[in-house]
C-alpha cells in the first residue's frame, strides 16, 4: 500500500477504502515505519473514524493473531470488560458470581496502569495466585471452574500491542473510536457469544466526560453487534471511588466479603446489575432483572464466594488465606478526619486515586513496582452524616514517606455540606443491542 | 521536556508556551523518537501555527546549526527564493543578473525533488560545474564574483533536514507555518539583510492554490519581518510553464539566451521584475521600478551575460561551451502538433512537468538518475495563433521508451480554442515588508 497516500486521506478527513485499514494494520506488525504509524494515528484522532471504519479496524487487529472461533467456550460465556476506576474490582466479584450460576467467563485482562493495579494485581495479592496462564491452563480452569482470569496471551491480537505502545507517547490515547478498536478486538478474538461493557464516567475514570463515555459506550456495542455478539453496556458512576477499599489486598478483602453478602451496598449494587447483564446475555437468566435476582441470592447463599476459593485455588492462589481475610496489608497507618460536621457530600474518585497511587499502591510505568499492601479504606461515602474531629479514612502504606504523600493528596479528596447532597445514581444509564 | 504533553497541547489546538519549540527542535536533533516528531507534525498541521510560534520555530531550526552573522556578506547581500514550478530557471537569470549591478548574491540551494530538476541539476548540465562547494570555496567566489550557487551546507539548520525527511513520509509537507519555517530558517542562516520571495500558484506550482499561496507568501514575510530583514513577495503564476524550455541542459541555454537580452517575454520580463525587488532591497536601486529598468539594461548591455559567464568559470564550469550554446541534448526529438487551428487557450504547467518527467528531466525519489538532455521545448504559449497541424511543442529524450511516455503525457497539455484567451498576469501580486 502506499502508506503516504493513505495517511495523507486520514488527514484531510476522507473515509478509508474498504480494505485500506487492513491493509494499514498488516504493514503495522510487518515493519511499517512508527512515524508513519504516528502520523496516521493523530490524523485519526483529530479526523475520528466512522463507524465502518471502526468495525473494519477491530476486526483487523483481532485477525493480526491467535483467535478462537465464535463459542469456542460454549454458547453459556459471555465476556467482560471495565474501562476501569478507583476501587474498581468488580472483576473479582462478578467472574465468580456468575460463574457459580452456570455462565462460563474465561476473562483475560491486561496490567493496572495508573491510579491503582489492575484486576491481575489485585489476585495477585493472593499468595501463590498465578495469573500468567498458557492458553492450555486458561482453557483447561475454565471448562473445570466456569471461569478463568488470566493475563491476555502475548499471542492475541499483538497488532493492538504495537499501536498502543505507540498511542502512550505520541498523546493519541485518548480517542473514542482507537480506544473502541482496542477493547473490541479483545473481546471479539475471546470469541464469546456475550459482552457486557462497564464504562465509568465521572473525575475517577479513564474518561471523565459523560459524553464521551456514552460515545465510546455507544462505539463499542456497534463494533460488537455487526460482529454478531449479544451486546450491553452500563455507564457506571465514577465520580466517587466504588466500595469503600482502594488499593490492592484491601480490594480483594472487600470483593470477598461482597461475595459473601456483605460488603458496601454501592459495590454490591454494582456488581449485582453487571452480573444480571451478563446472565441474561447468556441465556442463564430470563432478564436482566431476573439476573440481578439470582446474582443477589447467589451472593447471599455463599454460593458465589465458594466459586471464588475454588477459582483462587485452580489458579495456584492461598485460598485458606483468602477465606480467612488474611492477606498482607501494610502495616503503617493514619486517618483523616473532617474538619467539620455535616454531610459529606463529595469524596473525590480522582483525588483518592492519586492518594492510594501516592502510598504505593499504583504505578506511573509499566515496570514500576507496586506495594500490594498498600492504600485507602474509606469510613464514610458521599451522603453520610458525620462529625467534626471523625476519621474519614485510614491509609496504609508501608514508610512514613509513602503514608505523608498519600496525607497531602487525600486532604483535598472530602467536602462537607451543611445540607445532605443530592443522590447520585450508580448507573447512568444502560445501552443493549 | 515532557514531549508527550508538548504534542497533546498542539493536538488540543494549544498555542506552545514561548520556548516550548525551541526545546522541541533541541530535543529533535538530540535523539527524540521520529514518532513523536511525527505525532507533532501531523498535529501542527492540521492544528496549525500561529505566527509568534512560527517565528520561534524557525529561529529554532536556524540555529540548530552553523549561522552565518547578519551581514557577513556585506550590506548589499540579497537572498533570494522560488517555490520552483515548470520551467522556472529565475535563479539562474537573477543571480548573475542581479551581481552584475553591484548587488552580491550568495545562494544555496536544495536539490530538486518533482517535475523537472532544482537550479543545481540545471547548472550541473554545464561541463565540469561543481555545486558542492566547501564553505570557505563558497565564502571565496563570493567575494570575487559577487555570487555563487552552491548546494546547501550540510552544517546549516540540520534539524530543518530531520523534520523535512519525516514530513516527506506522513504527508505533512504542505502546512503553510511548516514550509515557511523551513524556508526562512535557511535563508536567515545565510545572514543576509534582504530577501526576495518568488512564491508560485497555478496548476504547475508546489501549492496551485492562490490563497494557500498567499497565506505563505504572507508568513514568510512576516518572520523575515520579525528577524529584522527587508522582505518582499511576489506572488507569480505557474499556470503555464515559465518560458519555453523545460528540462535542465534546455533550461540553461534559455537562461543563457535571456542573459543576453533575448529569450521568452514572460521569462525576461519575470526575471526583470524580481532582479527589481532585489536591487531595490539591497539599495542597489532606489525603487523596484528602477531595479527593474537597470535590469533590462544589463541584459540587453551583455553586462548579466558576462557574469553569468564569470560565475560558471569560478565553480569550474566549462564557460566556453556554455557560452558557445554546446549543451548536452537527448539526440531522439518528436513532435506534438495543434489539432485544430484557433488560439492556444492552455498550457497546463503540471501536462508539461510530468512530460518532462516521462522524459527522463526529472526525479521521483532522491536517489533517481537525471537525464540531463532530455526536456521540451515549447514552440507556442497561451495566446499564440495557432493553425491546425502546426507543431506545438519538441520533445529530447535518450531512448524511445522515454520518448513515447513523454509524448503520451504532453498531449493533454494543450488546448486550442476559437477566441483569443484573456491574458493572464505574470505576477499576480507584490508583497513587501
Amino acid at each position: 500500500m502506499d502508506i503516504v497516500q493513505f495517511i495523507a486521506a486520514k488527514r484531510d478527513g476522507q473515509e478509508h477504502h474498504r480494505g485500506e485499514l487492513r491493509e494499514f494494520v498488516l504493514a503495522a506488525v510487518g515493519g511499517a515505519a512508527d512515524y508513519q504509524i504516528s502520523a496516521w494515528l493523530m490524523a485519526a484522532y483529530l479526523r475520528g473514524l466512522s463507524e465502518e471504519e471502526t468495525v473494519e479496524l477491530t476486526g483487523a487487529l483481532r485477525d493480526s493473531g491467535r483467535t478462537f472461533p465464535l463459542g469456542h467456550f460454549g454458547p453459556r460465556s459471555v465476556d467482560k470488560h471495565s474501562t476501569g476506576g478507583v476501587g474498581d474490582k468488580t472483576s473479582l466479584v462478578i467472574v465468580p458470581l456468575c460463574a457459580s450460576l452456570g455462565a462460563v467467563v474465561p476473562k483475560m485482562s491486561g496490567r493496572g496502569l495508573g491510579f491503582t493495579g489492575g484486576t491481575l494485581d489485585k489476585l495477585e495479592a493472593i499468595p501463590g495466585f498465578r495469573s500468567d496462564l498458557s492458553v492450555e491452563e486458561f482453557e483447561r480452569i475454565v471448562s473445570r471452574v466456569g471461569a478463568a482470569i488470566a493475563a491476555q496471551s502475548a499471542d492475541l491480537v499483538p497488532a493492538d500491542g504495537r499501536l498502543y505502545a505507540l498511542r502512550d507517547v505520541t498523546a493519541t490515547v485518548d480517542s473514542v473510536p482507537l480506544i473502541a478498536a482496542s477493547v473490541m478486538s479483545k473481546k471479539l478474538a475471546l470469541g464469546c457469544p456475550s459482552v457486557v461493557l462497564d464504562v465509568k464516567v465521572g473525575s475517577g475514570a479513564f474518561m471523565p466526560d459523560r459524553e464521551r463515555g456514552q460515545a465510546l459506550a455507544a462505539a463499542m456495542v456497534a463494533i460488537g453487534t455487526a460482529e454478531g455478539r449479544r451486546m450491553a453496556a452500563l455507564l457506571g458512576d465514577m465520580s466517587r471511588p466504588l466500595g469503600r477499599a482502594v488499593g490492592n489486598s484491601l480490594e480483594v478483602l472487600e470483593a470477598m466479603e461482597t461475595l459473601r453478602g456483605g460488603g458496601p451496598d454501592d459495590l454490591r449494587g454494582h456488581c449485582s446489575l453487571i452480573a444480571g447483564e451478563m446472565l441474561s446475555a447468556a441465556g442463564v437468566a430470563r432478564s436482566p432483572e431476573d439476573g440481578v435476582a439470582r446474582a443477589e441470592e447467589a451472593l447471599r447463599s455463599g454460593r458465589a464466594a465458594d466459586k471464588m476459593l475454588e477459582l483462587v485455588e485452580a489458579q495456584g492462589g492461598d485460598a485458606e488465606s483468602l477465606a480467612a481475610g488474611r492477606l498482607p496489608v501494610a502495616s503503617l497507618t493514619a486517618a483523616v478526619h473532617a474538619d467539620s460536621s455535616g454531610f459529606l457530600a463529595r469524596v473525590d474518585a480522582r483525588a483518592v486515586g492519586q492518594a492510594a497511587m501516592a502510598l504505593g499502591a499504583g504505578r506511573q510505568r509499566r515496570d514500576d513496582g507496586i506495594d500490594l499492601g498498600a492504600g485507602v479504606v474509606l469510613r464514610h461515602t458521599v451522603g453520610d452524616e458525620v462529625q467534626a474531629g471523625e476519621p474519614l479514612a485510614t491509609l496504609h502504606a508501608s514508610t512514613e514517606a509513602h503514608l505523608h504523600a498519600g496525607l497531602a493528596r487525600l486532604l483535598s479528596a472530602f467536602s462537607v455540606s451543611e445540607a445532605a447532597p443530592a443522590a447520585a445514581p450508580l448507573v447512568h444509564e444502560v445501552i443493549r443491542a
